[in-house]
């Protein structure tokens, strides 16, 4: 029996808060070879699942050697917009994780994709509030990012008779978390998608907070976002999850069905909604943003199929049960 | 007949665009009479309407002589929380008007006096997201201040280990127009309303954007007041317009029913909606935030009584219209 509670026998012990109801299913020694039998390949979310800020959590390169030793394909998509896939990929190598740049669908890349998609021309410049995982993206795909980084240094004077000069060829305002926003962005953004006559308004996604240090919770895109949507009363184009476009690039690339994947992720209203809008089996952790408690939020909506605290539990659980049989 | 159409005949040539109903008629020198008739006091906003930035919109200073002489009751009442009303009746003495302190209603006193009526103990800290305007209106109610202006400087680095501390003595988050707006204000706020028990988010207005210079605008306290709902999913008490909340102080100065008094403002959704929320006539003006083809939008919900180009209107067609006579 495992510290994490739920019974190994036949019946589900493991539903834990709603009797015979296929979701909110402590992830147990039974039902996680269900789970692994179940899947060819694990979707993860990076923030507060592998990783908080820039430590590892416990037992995670364990746990995905175990995954990759099963046949099981890994892939990691994350709303964090700071890093290109190429960053996100050295940070992997950083902390001894080998994570192809295939394997990374970042929101910063979906940003960039959405306008490709979208026939966006690259004779238009993008403004980006956000970090240089943006531009960086926005470049590989052929376009003229502005702002970012080297905007947030600079300052505004609100003096009489000075105009705020913003480029009229900026067609899209890529929206994400972005630790130097000033009010020199928020005013060039809002220009842009106030008079600039169509220009696009795309967040990379909208989370509330998110573990951009180990010890502690920050504000998330959805911070910067929502100032956004507060200046020009509009609101924006989400890329990120819960939106599944990043799936369509997913499935580009592996020949799995979504019925066939598990979402695992910390988050309900991104990570899990995202998993359960695209048809994937759901795994919530709560090892970052989510605690336990706010499972028994009675007012809560949205239902992983199954929770665990931490995602080496997945290795954990299956091997106690191995060693069980 | 004068410049801004509408006539000065019997009939209500000035309702403008929906025949007979006794809203959106446009200003003229017939009406004028009837709506001087029937006021006591005027409430101005005061951007967009007595001036844009720092600069004085034309004939005002005129015209709210002339309001004065026919012994009305001239009242401002501000969403811009950026001055305390000492501030304010400063920046009106320095454009060449007289305004005292308590003819003065700003966002930032509202705050404070939100505090006061509602027993919010001295011995709890505030802290602000904005202006000095708010710092020295909290601080004349007896409250500590924390934030606010010093704050805009300090910075934040996202390193491992690294512990954001704030005051758990904070027991209300102000937010208003804040042009130094940063990360470091952001987590802040945000902390201590996820952390601190029974902390308050009190937001002084939402205006989405306004006046900041004369050229053009800016993003306004909704845009602050957003970033906050985005990053702690909890919304904010407005206490500026359309609340009603600052109606009561006014209500105790004056004692004028709210029926003979007529709001005048630039934006229809803080302005004249506070004006009809609260009972009073309503004066649009075009000299700021909402323009005449705001005016044609078949969605549009909220409509004054009347509406004009600028305030200096109100001295112009009466005079045309005596000179007729």
């Amino acid at each position: 029996m495992t510290a994490s509670g739920g019974g190994g026998g036949g019946t589900n012990d493991g539903a834990a808060t709603n009797g015979g109801d296929r979701w909110d299913q402590l992830l147990t020694s039974y039902n996680v070879k269900q789970l692994l039998d179940s899947v060819d390949a694990f979707l993860f979310d990076c923030d507060g699942v592998i990783w908080r800020g820039d430590v590892l959590i416990d037992g995670v390169s364990e746990t995905l050697d175990f995954l990759r030793s099963l046949g099981k394909k890994l892939v990691f998509v994350t709303n964090n917009s700071t890093k290109s896939r190429k960053q996100y990929s050295q940070k992997f190598h950083s902390l001894g994780i080998i994570v192809s740049e295939d394997e990374i669908f970042s929101s910063s890349f979906a940003a960039a994709m959405y306008l490709k998609v979208n026939n966006f021309s690259e004779e238009k410049k993008v403004y980006v509030i956000g970090g240089e995982g943006i531009l960086d993206e926005l470049k590989l795909a052929g376009y003229t990012g502005l702002g970012g980084p080297d905007d947030g240094k600079k300052t505004v004077e609100l003096k009489p008779n000075c105009l705020f000069d913003h480029d009229k060829n900026v067609g899209a305002v890529v929206v994400g978390l972005d630790p130097n926003i000033n009010y020199y962005k928020l005013q060039y953004g809002t220009l842009c998608i106030r008079e600039n006559p169509g220009c696009l308004f795309i967040a990379t996604n909208r989370d509330s907070v998110g573990h951009m240090t180990n010890l502690q919770e920050w504000p998330g895109a959805g911070c910067m976002v929502a100032a956004i949507c507060g200046s020009t009363e509009k609101e924006p184009i989400v890329v990120g999850k819960p939106s599944t476009f990043m799936m369509n690039f997913l499935l580009q690339k592996f020949n799995i069905s979504t019925s066939r994947m598990c979402m695992v992720g910390d988050r309900l209203d991104t990570d899990i909604l995202f998993g359960q809008n695209a048809g994937c089996t759901t795994l919530l952790v709560l090892s970052g943003v989510t605690n336990a408690s706010a499972l028994e939020d009675p007012s809560r909506k949205i239902r992983p199929d199954y929770y665990t605290n931490k995602v080496s539990d997945l290795k954990r659980l299956f091997l106690n049960d191995s060693q069980q049989v």
